[in-house]
C-alpha cells in the first residue's frame, strides 16, 4: 500500500473518522480541519456558540482570498452515536478500510464528504495557487445532528456580522440514494409537527352514556386529516406527506373509558406552504371534522424548517456537469429527504447539495467506498475549476 | 335520638362500615355478620380461599333450616378503596348520618344492602321463627371488587361439594341508578377484551417509502369495528357495545415513523353472543378491514363474564310486586351495567339482583338515605313473606 499523502481524501477521512465527535462533542475533528486549512493558507476562527439548557458548541470558519466570487462548502463534523459498538464489523471510530470500503461512523454523514471538499480545496490551490480569483469559505458545525441551536444559524449570523457574504454554497450532506452521481438537492421540504389532544369524559365501560369516549373522536379527526392529500406536488416538489408518528392514550385499565386521547403527528410539506399556511388548513380540517361532536386541541410546534428551493440556474449546471464528466449519470435536481441546514443557508446565498451515497447513513457499519471518496474529490475539484 | 335497636338495618350498616374491609382486607365485617347470623340460629361457616400470586380472602356462609326451597341472599362486604380521606365530608369509615343519609364507603355498595338482607332476616325470623317452611342462606364474600377469584366462584363450588342446593338467589348489589324501586337486574352483559397491534416498519418521517407506518393500519381497523353496531339488542338486553379503552405507540420522536401500534377494546355483549362467537366476529371484522394491506395480531383476553338472563318467572314477580308495594314502582327488568358475581350464582340456581341506589357507589362521599335502608328492608322482608 503506498503512503497516503496529504491530500488524500481516504486520509483526511480516516483522520476525522477517528476523532470521536458525536454531538456535542469535538473530539478533535475541527482541530484536525483547522490544522489542514490553515496549513494551506485559510484564515481560521473557531467560533464556540452557547444557549441556556444546551450545550456549548465548537464551530469553524475558514477563508482563503479577499475577492468574490466566493463559494462555501457547507457541513458539519458531529456525527450521531454509534449505538451499540460491539455490532459493527469494524470499529466506528477505527476508519478501518475492508474489500474497498472505509467503515466508520461519519463515513458518508458526513467526514468523507468534509475530506472530499477537503482534499479537492487543497488539490486545487496546489494547481492554482492563493491567486485563483476569488474566495473559498469553509463553513462547518458540530451541531448539526444535534438540537442544531449553537451550530450553522448562529455561525452565519456571526459571519455576516463579520461583514462576509456569499455567492453560492455547496453542502456535503449525502445525497445520493444507491450510486454516486443520482442526485442533487435543489432544496427541501419543510416540517411542522402537531399535537391533537381530543377531550372526553372517564367513567365505566359498562356506562358509556354516562362517559365519553375520548378515542372515536381522535379517530375521526387522525382519518380526517390522512384521508385526502395535501396537495398534488408542485414543479420540483413531490407532494406533502404527513405521518402520524404516535398515538397514546395510555389507560392501563380495561373497564374504564379514559378522559382524553393524544396523537402527534409530523408534515413534511412542499413550497405550496409555510408553516402557517399548512396550520391554518390543517386545523380548518380538524374543526369540519370535529364539528361539535368532537372537542379537541391542537398544539403546532413552532417551525424553523420552510420548504425552500433553489431555482436551477448557471451554478447548478456547473455542478451537474461536474457529476456527468466523472460519473456519466445526469444527476437528477430532487427536494426529497429530511431537513438539512440548507434551510439556514439559504438565507445567506443560493445552496445546493451533493455529497456521498447515504445509503448506510446512522446505521451501524455506516461506510462509503474508496473509489466514491475519489470520485466525490474530483467532482468537487471540477467544481472549483468551472467556478473560478 | 333513640337507641338503635339490633334489628335496625342502619345501626347494622354503620356497624359494618366501621369495619375497613377494602379488599382483601375483611376488617371485621364478616366477623360481624357471623355473630349476628349466628346469634339469630344459623349455622355459620367461613372457609379461606386462597391462590397463588392472590391473597387469601375470607368468605362466609351460613344457613338456617334443613328444608326446601333455600332462598339464598348473596352479597360482598369487601369494598373499594375510599381514595382521597380528606375530601369526604364525613370519614369514610365513620358511619356518620347527616341530613338523613348514611356516610361511608360501602353505605350503597353494599354493606347498606348486606345490612338490609340481615334485618329483614332477623325481623322475619322474630315474626315466623326457625320454623318458616323453607331455609335461607348467606353467600358472602370479601373478594367481589378485588380478582374475584378466592370468592363467590370458590365459595359456590366449596357449597356445591357439600350438597348444598338453592332454589332462588337475590343479590343486594346497588341496581337503581336514581330512586328506590327502579329496576331488577335479571341479567348481566357478558364482556370481553382485546388487544389488536398492527405491525409496521420503523423509518424516518422523510422517508415515508422506506417505512411502513402501523398507525393508519390501526385507524382502518378501529374504525372498522366501530362502524357498524354489533347487533340491535335482544328482548331482555341492549344492543352490544364497544369501547376502545387505550392506544398506546409510545414513540418520543417526532421525525420517526414507529414500528408499531396498539390498541385495547372491551365489549360489553347481549345473549346474542358467546364469548367465542363474538371473538370470531370480531376477527372477520379485521381480516376483512386489514386485507393484504394491514398486518396485525389480535390477542383476545379469556373471559369469564358470559352474557347471562334470569328468565323473567314467578320469582322474579314476586320481588317486583315486593317492591311496588313499598314503593309505589313497578322496577324495570333490565341487563345493563357492569358485571357481577350473579354471572357466577347464575350457574348455581337462578339469580336476579335488587339493591340500593347506587349514584354514589365508589365516589367520594359515597351515602344512602336512611329512609331507603329502612325501605329496602321492608322489601325484603316482603319477598320472604311471599317466598315462605
Amino acid at each position: 500500500m503506498p503512503p497516503l499523502s496529504d491530500h488524500s481524501p481516504l486520509a483526511l477521512a480516516q483522520a476525522l473518522i477517528r476523532c470521536p465527535s458525536v454531538t456535542p462533542e469535538e473530539g478533535g475533528a475541527l482541530s484536525f480541519l483547522a490544522d489542514r486549512l490553515s496549513r494551506a493558507g485559510f484564515s481560521v476562527e473557531r467560533p464556540v456558540f452557547s444557549e441556556p439548557g444546551t450545550p456549548d458548541i465548537q464551530n469553524l470558519y475558514a477563508r482563503i482570498g479577499t475577492a468574490g466570487p466566493v463559494l462555501v462548502f457547507a457541513g458539519h463534523t458531529d456525527v450521531v452515536p454509534p449505538g451499540e459498538t460491539e455490532a459493527w464489523t469494524h470499529g466506528p471510530f477505527s476508519g478501518e478500510v475492508a474489500d474497498g470500503f472505509l467503515y466508520g461512523r461519519g463515513a458518508v454523514d458526513m467526514k468523507g464528504g468534509i475530506a472530499c471538499m477537503l482534499a479537492a480545496t487543497l488539490a486545487f490551490l496546489d494547481r492554482h495557487g492563493p491567486d485563483f480569483g476569488g474566495s473559498i469559505a469553509f463553513l462547518v458545525t458540530g451541531d448539526e445532528e444535534g438540537p442544531a441551536v449553537n451550530g450553522t444559524v448562529k455561525l452565519l449570523d456571526w459571519a455576516k456580522a463579520r461583514g462576509e457574504r456569499f455567492d453560492h454554497c455547496l453542502l456535503g450532506e449525502p445525497t445520493n440514494p444507491d450510486t454516486l452521481g443520482e442526485m442533487i438537492k435543489i432544496g427541501r421540504r419543510g416540517s411542522l409537527t402537531g399535537r391533537i389532544t381530543v377531550h372526553g369524559r372517564q367513567g365505566h365501560v359498562a356506562y358509556p352514556h354516562r362517559a365519553e369516549n375520548p378515542i372515536p373522536g381522535l379517530l375521526r379527526l387522525a382519518s380526517a386529516l390522512t384521508a385526502d392529500p395535501l396537495d398534488g406536488g408542485t414543479a420540483h416538489f413531490d407532494a406533502s406527506n404527513l405521518e402520524f408518528t404516535t398515538i397514546d392514550v395510555g389507560n392501563p385499565a380495561t373497564n374504564v373509558i379514559p378522559a382524553s386521547a393524544k396523537a402527534v403527528f409530523n408534515v413534511r410539506f412542499n413550497d405550496d406552504w409555510t408553516a402557517d399556511t399548512l396550520g391554518a388548513e390543517i386545523r380548518r380540517r380538524l374543526e369540519a371534522a370535529a364539528g361539535n361532536a368532537v372537542r379537541f386541541s391542537l398544539d403546532l410546534q413552532p417551525s424553523n424548517s420552510p420548504a425552500f428551493l433553489t431555482q436551477p440556474d448557471a451554478f447548478v449546471d456547473r455542478v451537474a456537469d461536474a457529476i456527468e464528466a466523472e460519473t456519466g449519470r445526469r444527476p437528477a435536481l430532487s427536494t426529497t429527504g429530511g431537513t438539512s441546514d440548507a434551510r439556514f443557508i439559504k438565507d445567506a446565498c443560493p445552496v445546493i447539495e451533493f455529497g456521498l451515497v447515504g445509503r448506510t447513513m446512522h446505521e451501524t457499519d455506516e461506510r462509503v467506498a474508496v473509489a466514491d471518496l475519489d470520485r466525490l474529490t474530483a467532482i468537487y475539484g471540477r467544481v472549483l475549476d468551472a467556478y473560478f
